[in-house]
């Protein structure tokens, strides 16, 4: 089986690496682009019967920073 | 209007990062983990009216390495 876990920055967090985005595609010319957060997508490839119970764990306990961050999993 | 962009690396090519979260899942003790590949989100807030077809040159140009990464995007 097949999970995305999806990873963000909490709202309110300093997102420096979207700031950089959002400031490289002013420069190229595109306009309107109010703001912009980036965050991580970890596809996780799991044996059959791994419980969603599980993924939260690994979510807690590897993939988020749960003080700054937000996850959302996502069984495929 | 709100968009989301998802790169990920192709097929084929290696992921070392994805590779370091595998083992570190592994060491920690969740078993049945047979592969990660790790990507990126990136959440963009748009004036309205923003085309598909601009939203796509932005990942042709920047927000994307074609060579390696392919993206998906998702207006909401």
């Amino acid at each position: 089986m097949k999970a995305r876990v999806y990873v963000m920055l909490k709202n309110g967090v300093l997102d420096p690496q979207g700031e950089a985005v959002r400031h490289a595609l002013g420069s190229l010319g595109f306009d309107g682009v109010e703001g912009v957060r980036q965050g991580k997508v970890i596809e996780l490839d799991l044996t059959e019967g791994t419980t969603e119970a599980t993924i939260e764990q690994m979510c807690e306990k590897l993939l988020a920073n749960t003080v700054i961050e937000s996850y959302r999993i996502e069984v495929l």
